[in-house]
């Protein structure tokens, strides 16, 4: 195998794959980056048992030509060590691979040789069956992610909550998260010809995000028994299922309101914040709302030992009782405003101990339902 | 005591006393902000047994008024929650205390409120004598600092190691910092009537320079039996010396040299940090020079197990013996190379088992000695 090779391009690559590798695998041979020459590219995979990362490096980048490809050929050589050194080489990269696994990566006057592994072992890639796929914006995408992703379960007691819930049917994607005292909800219109519920892991979600961060592109989705691919033009990300069902979330909404109240959604974010400084006395991070005046939104915080903090807010509407008090936890009410995009937000309450609707005004595509806290 | 004052200016002086205060303190005062405020100003002070900050913040700054002080007092209240707030405050901030130390901090429509301590159990400051002092430009001090500071020994088995050498005579000031295997020595002209020879702790002096880094001030520098101050317009670092005689760094300068050499600073430092490559394989970050065909340097590393690197630089001036090589601790290679702001530096040997002398060209006040590694 040998190669010459664009250093910037080289190294993108080489961190792009390198999201996938664990330093603490079980097989050492997933500590490495699997190096494939074609006649027409180099392709650089990296994976752990989760998630396998494909980057492809084309000859031409923008007209402009950034890998000549002298011999085919297959090595898997240790991603720590080949990222560093090809993020302190000056110039253009050219390895080489000799039939012994030896690795000899060199830039102008300085030469490298690692030892590599043998290929052989590196697992293979889940096949895909191409036919059937969906079709996202990358932008679209990383946004539904990242409004739903961070309200799923940290504990592994539920496997099936440690994952986001992707669902498609003809008209719509929508995706769903829950870690049983909070539920974060948002579906956008997709054509598509698949069908199904998928339970994706968060970190595997996570990682797509920052793969995709400045790609626009359409990304497509296919779907096997076990896993589910995202691919774009020159990455492709293969993800584990989450085997399980999901809980069923329209079972889960309120079906009842008292109140209603309509709140700037920045000034309220800000509020909770400044709230939530006592964070770190409670297991939950206790914040109390209060409805005061029938126009004010009292919200506090304290204890008993530091000390305590209140401020008022106005409230933008009201509809339903004037006389309401409930304690949330903080950390919780945070998120959800933080994936709010939307100016103002509508809150439902349906009682003290009732569930919390959180809806942006004017968008009915996302939801988010937060359980009070027990005070005593 | 009560006041009003800017939030910016409230907010900078808490993050820099707030430097000096630990959270793991066994004296639980020492987690608090101590408050005074008088007719011309405010005074913010933090400490831990090793270093005291006081920031002054006056009526006026730049002409314009960022504090009103309506009732005189002292209190001192957390650190932690006394920033937290502080930060998340929109306005100018109110503050109150009363006489049963419960601090009262207001903005806008936010109150909170923090449990203070007993300001008499908070330790007295040393008494400096202010006739004697040095003065010395933040801009300068900063610099010596720097370029001395990172050679302290990070074992606490000789103590006067772990601190950085400040000698005065009538013309000079001299930083010196060793940890037996490497020394970095650094000399300015200044004019003073103190004399004497103190060792302050590194991890002060890094404080030090963190809190003078965006002023440009004369810093008034004073000394007491125990402590060291640096006292800028606003800010005042009051620093435990070390007890201790300090080395004679003039024993340790070598007094043979068979070969001299002369490089590019920054081409030596990128191939010095690439041959750092395998530096997690020993003990000692093992890189070797060499000099070959009498006008180059090799430098290389290599590791059996993962691979090798090596490179040839060209070398500008050479004068003794050229054939040479000599094992050194890459790391503390780059720590010199760093602290060296010349285009070029000078390398001279006196053999393969002795300290290698790094000086930058054309200035006689800087020097670096590094011990060789012993390799087999």
């Amino acid at each position: 195998m040998e190669f010459v090779i664009n250093n910037e391009c080289f190294n993108k690559a080489i961190t792009d794959v390198s999201k996938a590798i664990s330093l603490k695998t079980t097989l050492p041979i997933l500590s490495g980056i699997k190096i494939v020459a074609n006649r027409d590219g180099v392709i650089l995979v990296g994976s752990n048992s989760d998630i396998v990362i494909e980057k492809v490096i084309h000859l031409m980048v923008d007209d402009e030509k950034v890998l000549e490809v002298y011999e085919t050929g297959i090595v898997v050589v240790s991603a720590k060590y080949l990222s560093e050194i090809a993020k302190k080489l000056p110039k253009d990269i050219h390895l080489r691979a000799n039939e012994k696994q030896v690795v000899t990566i060199q830039s102008d006057e300085i030469i490298s040789t690692l030892n590599g592994f043998h290929s052989e072992e590196y697992p293979r890639l889940p096949q895909i069956d191409e036919t059937a796929c969906i079709k996202i914006s990358s932008i679209e995408l990383i946004d539904i992610i990242n409004q739903t992703s961070f309200a799923v379960s940290k504990s592994e007691s539920r496997p099936v909550l440690t994952g986001v819930n992707l669902s498609f049917n003809e008209t719509h994607l929508s995706c769903a998260a829950t870690n049983s005292q909070r539920l974060a909800f948002r579906e956008i219109p997709i054509e598509t010809d698949v069908k199904g519920s998928f339970i994706v892991p968060s970190s595997s979600l996570n990682e797509l995000t920052k793969l995709l961060k400045n790609e626009v592109d359409t990304i497509h989705i296919f779907v096997t028994d076990n896993y589910i691919v995202f691919k774009s033009k020159t990455v492709s990300l293969f993800s584990r299922l989450i085997e399980g069902n999901y809980p069923n979330i329209s079972g889960l909404l309120p079906k009842e309101t008292k109140t209603i109240i309509i709140m700037n959604t920045n000034q309220l974010l800000k509020g909770i914040d400044r709230a939530c400084l006592f964070a770190n006395e409670w297991k939950n991070n206790n914040v109390n709302l209060e409805i005061k005046e029938g126009s004010k939104l009292r919200i506090s915080s304290n204890s008993t030992e530091i000390g305590k903090i209140e401020e008022t807010q106005m409230i933008k509407m009201i509809k339903g009782e004037a006389d309401f008090s409930i304690s949330l936890d903080g950390s919780f009410l945070m998120d959800a405003l933080k994936a709010i995009k939307e100016e103002e937000i509508r809150m439902s309450f349906g009682g003290p101990m009732r569930p919390v609707l959180i809806e942006p005004l004017d968008n009915p595509s996302q939801l988010h339902l937060i359980s009070p806290v027990r005070t005593y």
